[in-house]
Parts: structure tokens; C-alpha cells; sequence
């Protein structure tokens, strides 16, 4: 270690699934680091990897840190909250290794990295002890209203970004006191979400997309999606700016749906 | 008319302000588009406009689109509205004439198209009688806690993203009612979000950020930004994630500020 300069921690955001949607500095990073590391899933790569397959220096060190396999143990169970942060903390040593022999690392993180992105598990670990930078990226609810074409937000809206996991009439009360929302991680909790939105007077304008920006993405008026299987990644996006020229009960969805 | 197939409508977001932020996507846009239009204020050319100076082909047409001046008139006034309106009316009609001669149109807009995005009003204009693409860009709020390093949400939190300009009370019981709040168009209005996140408890973890990724940005705990001047552009964070390990009164701001 004597005389060695320590390596930099850079978190950088994937963005919602295309390629093209890396920002310039994240393509960049990407060629001057020296270690790429990601979070996956035991077997898998991770969409993050897949993102940035095309443009990854042949050779280069990988680091894939691989969830543990918790599906035997109840997530608000005190053994899987244990699990997992052994499981972040020893993710972050794997990091620092790299850093401590001088390497720059750079993590990872599909969409944005400090917006519920899983690089913050290392960040809050390591930003004290290394010098960290992070490189913001595009959103997967960007992502998901610009391909629906669907303007989201303007003047003094308010926007609430609201877990689909959150109990049905709280879910209500904050469809109905908001002017734009998006609601994240919705997968089986559709149906709730749906009555949720018709109680709050919202329904009409609710716009279900899943997958935004990759090649299989798919998006349509949330009234005429069926409660069937969604995945837990696809979101609803219930679209603000009521006074907008033109205003229909599906604004901005000309010819895209 | 007869036989000119029409150009392409592009709405190009050009993130926070520094042009490594542009997304690939982005940069090849403005490489094919044969018009870049913008929204600016007479006599200035814009900060989307300054964020691609460096990318512009030689020669390309501008088609920039000066917003009238109205000091002299109320916001809120009938005659304000009207003058808007008949601007972006205008504006739509100036690139509705280049598509028409079949040119491919790049509006920039700041940050991302549909995030409060100037490029909004002409997108509802256009999008229904001409092609229309919507590309991505990083958000300012994005760039702010990216520049931070603030990890902003986590898990099930609820992130809401209010206008400073909203009524004190108001204010006040939203901060109370969210686990992470963006606070945008301080300005003048930073003593009353200040007075508002002291009764709703949030003070002490709030941060201010002005000029997000552009090369004289500031960051400062709010608790420590005098009540003088806020550019309209700065912007207060209040981060979620409660049980962050290591959690202090100012998350992630390590060595930042």
C-alpha cells in the first residue's frame, strides 16, 4: 500500500434500458475505469451490464456482486435484513479492495444511481474513504414518458413518486391530493393501484408502461390494461398540466398507444 | 407541398448544464437535425443553447424562438396568458414551417423535455400533425444530487417534488407528509421554504444547491445559506432513506460541502 494512490469510486447511471441513452461522461467513465462492478441476481448479468455490453473494453476486470438467494426468508424478517447488509458490506470490502490498490471502479446503476438505485449501498460504504463521484443518468420514469410521448409535469405542478407497495387508501388519499404521479414498482400490485386511481378520480388519465426504452417496451391506457401479470419494474404514469392547450383525458398520447 | 415528405419533430433534452450530461442519443440528433430550435429570452441565447455550443455542426440552422417581454404585465393577468399564448401559437407555426418543407427540427430543452420542460408547448401543438420523438435528458434535480452525492431515495420511500412557490402552510404540510422532497423555484421564496421545513422538521437535513453541474455550481446546508439572493434556478434537496447505515443529520454529503 506504501506510496500507492488510492483509486475512485464512480457510480454511474445506466439510464432506462437503451444504450444510446448513456450520457457522454458515463461512456467516458466507462472507457477510464479500470474495474466495472454490478449488482445481479446469481446467474444473471444484470440489466446495467447489458446496457453497457457494447462498449465495455475487451479484457476488462469485471466485478459482479451477486445477491444472495433469500427467497426462503420473509423480507421484513430481521435474518434477511441481516442477510443483506453482511451481503452490501462485504460488496463494498470487494470495492474498496480494487480502490485500495489504486484502481478506479466504476459501479453500475441502472437509471439514476442516488434514485433508488442499488449504488448507494456501496456509496454510503465507501464515498467517506475514497473519493466518489457519481454520474447522474436518465430515469426509467424518463424513460417511460418520453416514449410514451406523454408530457409530465409543468408550471407549479406537484409530482408525487409513490410505491405501488404502499397500502390502498394511503395510495388514494395521495393520488388525490397531487397533480402529477408516477407510481413505481407495480407488478402484482395492479389491481390495487387501479382501484386506487378510480376512488382518487385518476384513472382516466393513467398511462401504463412497462420495459420504457428497451426493444420489447410496451405502454397503454392504464384502463385498458387487464389485472394479469405485470412486471415489478413497469410503472404507471398519471400525467399533470391540467390546463394544457388541447387537454384531452389522455393528453400527449397522439398516435402512440 | 405535394410529394415533400415532412421532417421529424425531435425534442432534445440537454440535461443540467454541463455537456457531458447529453446523452448519446442526444448528440447524434443534433448531428442529423438539419434545424436546432430554442426557446431564450431576447438578446440571449439560452442555457440549452450554450449546453451543445461545442456540437453544433458549422452552419446549421437556428431557429430561435424569443420570448416576448412581459415585465410590464401581471402573470396572472388575462393579457399575460393571452401573449403566451399567441407566442407559443407562433412559435409551433415557425417550426411547423421548416417540417412541412420536410426538415428534421431539434428543440432543445433543459433538462428533460417533459419534466417541466419549455418544449411541452410545442410538443402538444405538434405531436399530433407531425412525427414526433421525445429524447431523454438528465434532470437539474438529477444533476443536483448527483454534484451532492446525496443519496436522495431508497426503498418504499415517497419522493415529492414541490414548487417553492406554493403557499407556506401548504408547504409545510407536504414536507411533513414525505419522506423526500425537491423543492424547486426557490428564488425569492427560500425565507418561506426555510420557515416551512423548520415546523415540519426537515431543516436540519436540507440542502441547497444552486447551479447543479454547470461550472459555478454551490452547494451549502440550507441551515447555513443566508437569506439573500437564490437564483429562481436553485433548488432544495431533502433526502430520504431513513435507516441508511451510517445515517447522519447531513446523508452523504461527506467532505462535499
Amino acid at each position: 500500500m506504501s506510496g500507492t494512490k488510492t483509486g475512485k469510486l464512480i457510480g454511474v447511471g445506466t439510464g432506462p434500458g437503451d444504450p444510446e441513452l448513456l450520457t457522454v461522461k458515463a461512456v467516458r467513465a466507462l472507457g477510464d475505469a479500470d474495474v466495472v462492478a454490478y449488482f445481479a441476481k446469481a446467474g444473471r448479468n444484470g440489466n446495467g451490464r447489458a446496457v453497457v455490453e457494447g462498449i465495455l473494453k475487451p479484457g476488462m476486470t469485471e466485478l459482479p456482486l451477486y445477491y444472495p438467494v433469500t427467497t426462503e426468508i420473509d423480507k421484513d424478517h430481521d435474518a434477511y435484513r441481516s442477510q443483506i447488509t453482511d451481503f452490501y458490506d462485504a460488496s463494498a470490502e470487494a470495492v474498496a479492495a480494487h480502490l485500495l490498490a489504486g484502481r478506479t471502479v466504476a459501479v453500475l446503476s441502472e437509471g439514476d444511481p442516488l434514485f433508488y438505485g442499488s449504488y448507494m449501498h456501496l456509496h454510503v460504504r465507501l464515498a467517506g474513504r475514497f473519493p466518489a463521484v457519481v454520474i447522474p443518468g436518465i430515469t426509467a420514469m424518463s424513460g417511460c414518458w418520453s416514449l410514451a410521448g406523454l408530457p409530465l409535469v409543468q408550471g407549479d405542478d406537484v409530482l408525487s413518486v409513490l410505491p405501488g407497495t404502499m397500502g390502498e387508501a394511503e395510495l388514494q388519499r395521495r393520488l388525490a391530493d397531487t397533480e402529477a404521479a408516477v407510481i413505481m414498482k407495480v407488478g402484482r400490485n395492479l389491481p390495487k393501484i387501479r382501484r386506487a386511481l378510480a376512488a382518487a378520480g385518476r384513472l382516466e388519465a393513467a398511462v401504463y408502461v412497462e420495459r420504457g426504452t428497451m426493444k420489447n417496451a410496451a405502454m397503454v391506457p392504464l384502463g385498458e390494461k387487464p389485472d394479469d401479470e405485470a412486471p415489478y419494474f413497469s410503472l404507471v404514469l398519471v400525467p399533470g398540466w391540467k390546463d394544457r392547450p388541447g387537454g384531452k383525458d389522455r393528453p400527449g398520447l397522439e398516435g402512440k398507444v
